[in-house]
């Protein structure tokens, strides 16, 4: 049975469910960046996922990244799986701008994770959710 | 028209052509390392390709994720589209070891990249190249 990775669980923050992933917020205001999560249990890779659900995947991943695009006009959208750390199948999306603090590298391993302030996520996830329903 | 951007051709080897993707050999010695690169022109981002192709380069994704599987047994397969640096859109689905260099952080940005000796990857890119041919 799916259970979302306790590690996961306490990083992000719930946004909503899509036909196959949860969608959640990472909690870190440096970067807009949303972890969709396949709910599908004992899946470590994308190519795991039967062919249905990898398509169903990308479907969902653009959602995001439009999301994301309306949301905070960044100059790049990063999409990745890693698992390097984390095992569970989780797919990043992450808005980027050349001002960023990591820019051009990676986010995953650059510096330290800042934490929404409580108020500041409770909006953003808001604001997302109704992207997401009418994107 | 598409045109692979210089700097990805410089950085790599040509393995095959799948339907959508040339398939090239990151020239990276540290890891095993495939880059995809959509035979679209003008696209910079995963969610620009159309349904189909995505759909498309999902599937090719796999192919190579399960090529790379065989030919180096990794505990873990990354896959990504970045494009901070060059944006033509590539993909990136690389093989990792617990014990590489960069583990658990991302490939990109981490150290410098270690060139094949020439025999070494005129060696792997055929050995490659049968094993897309096969799987």
């Amino acid at each position: 049975m799916f259970q979302l990775h306790p590690r996961l669980e306490a990083d992000t923050f719930s946004v909503c469910q899509l036909t196959l992933c949860e969608v959640r917020l990472m909690d870190d205001q440096r970067f807009p960046w949303l972890i969709l999560v396949p709910r599908r249990a004992d899946i470590t890779e994308v190519h795991q996922l039967s062919l249905e659900d990898q398509q169903q995947l990308m479907i969902e991943s653009t959602l995001a990244s439009k999301v994301l695009e309306q949301q905070s006009q960044p100059d790049k959208i990063n999409v990745a799986a890693l698992g390097n750390v984390v095992s569970q199948l989780h797919w990043h999306v992450v808005a980027r701008q050349q001002s960023d603090s990591c820019w051009p590298g990676p986010v995953w391993g650059c510096g330290e994770r800042q934490p929404y302030p409580e108020d500041a996520s409770t909006a953003l996830c808001s604001a997302l959710q109704r992207r997401f329903h009418d994107v």
